[in-house]
């Protein structure tokens, strides 16, 4: 029986550069030898899928905050459950491009439902698996939403076109998750170019993995 | 400025004959003069339509319990926000078939995911907006599987496939939710026939309502 694996999970503003740096780190993980799986809701998970495909349909304007925060729970089940749990019981490096924090960020904060209460169905739909360590890619939004405006390849959605205001908002969320979780949560400069991100978030993933 | 409505559930186990009941209720408070609103989750919003179609999808046998109670929960946020709340502010009568009480005995109790669970994220998915008053169907799950058996018109869903211990499971939990709330639900007999039942469930609403 191997231990249970590593869970790791990426939040920040949109247009953070998680991305690129997420797929670079899984790289380097594998050259390691290590059994990494790299997902992010809500994952090739089809049940997922459908409810982020309601979740993010421009059409529906009338979703209520509340409805919003219920679906994202309910995505990240399914997910956690299909892809997520059976990786780390088998000792795998899960490597997460969002979870729990970015409900918390947004619906929570942002959207004033209150941290306390989106944590409450987070938790339902976790249980016991949170993040054992949580990478925060510290950008202002407006530099994050300015790159993903300059970037023709990746398409809008309705969160994206979210005015400013609701996005300095999400990123006072994080600040504040940061505080709350100083020993989950490492943040790391993602103005810096990509290849200096990634160098510094590997020696906090290799500091914890050893 | 009116008073807020009443809001008034129904609730018993598959086949109980509910919805016959419900209309002959409604046509008769319409007749009375009276503003009423029928209607049954997800009750023609788009979004709880759409969040439905997920829930019933018979190929997604792989759903997790966790994940169809927050689906259930997110449909009836939107339901609610959409169709009851401005109906009761407003000040009329809604007559809903089915609400939080089948969350908490098909989630809750069958699947065994816990009543105070389930509870917990209906409470954040209906804030204070509980029945005034939940009327239970009683009859044996038996009686009324056998009721469906024999009715061609009415298609069967997943939820409708479950097997006879499932089914009674439900049962069990209705009557705890019973016991739980003496005040709100009141019991009804089922096994009577539709004309009956409607006088009788007529005679408890309206003493309700004077």
């Amino acid at each position: 029986m191997k231990m249970r694996g590593q869970f790791i999970s990426f939040e920040g503003p949109e247009g953070a550069g998680k991305t690129t740096v997420i797929a670079a780190l899984s790289n380097r993980l594998q050259a390691e030898g290590e059994d990494v799986v790299l997902t992010r809701e809500p994952g090739g998970i089809r049940i997922s899928e459908k409810i982020r495909e309601v979740i993010l349909d421009n059409r529906f304007t009338e979703m209520d905050a509340r409805t919003e925060a219920l679906l994202y729970a309910a995505a990240r089940r399914q997910h956690l459950v299909e892809k997520i749990m059976p990786a780390l019981e088998r000792g795998a490096i899960v490597l997460c491009d969002r979870f729990i924090d970015s409900s918390l960020a947004y619906q929570g904060y942002a959207r004033g439902l209150g941290i306390e209460e989106v944590l409450t169905i987070n938790q339902f739909a976790i249980e016991e698996t949170m993040p054992d360590l949580t990478i925060f890619f510290d950008i202002e939004p407006e530099t994050g939403l300015s790159r993903i405006a300059s970037n023709d390849e990746r398409e809008q959605n309705r969160l994206d076109k979210e005015n400013i205001r609701f996005h300095r908002d999400v990123y006072e969320g994080y600040r504040m998750l940061i505080d709350r979780y100083p020993n989950r949560i490492i943040q790391t400069d993602a103005r810096l170019t990509k290849e200096v991100v990634t160098e510094n978030v590997w020696k906090i993933i290799s500091s914890r993995l050893m």
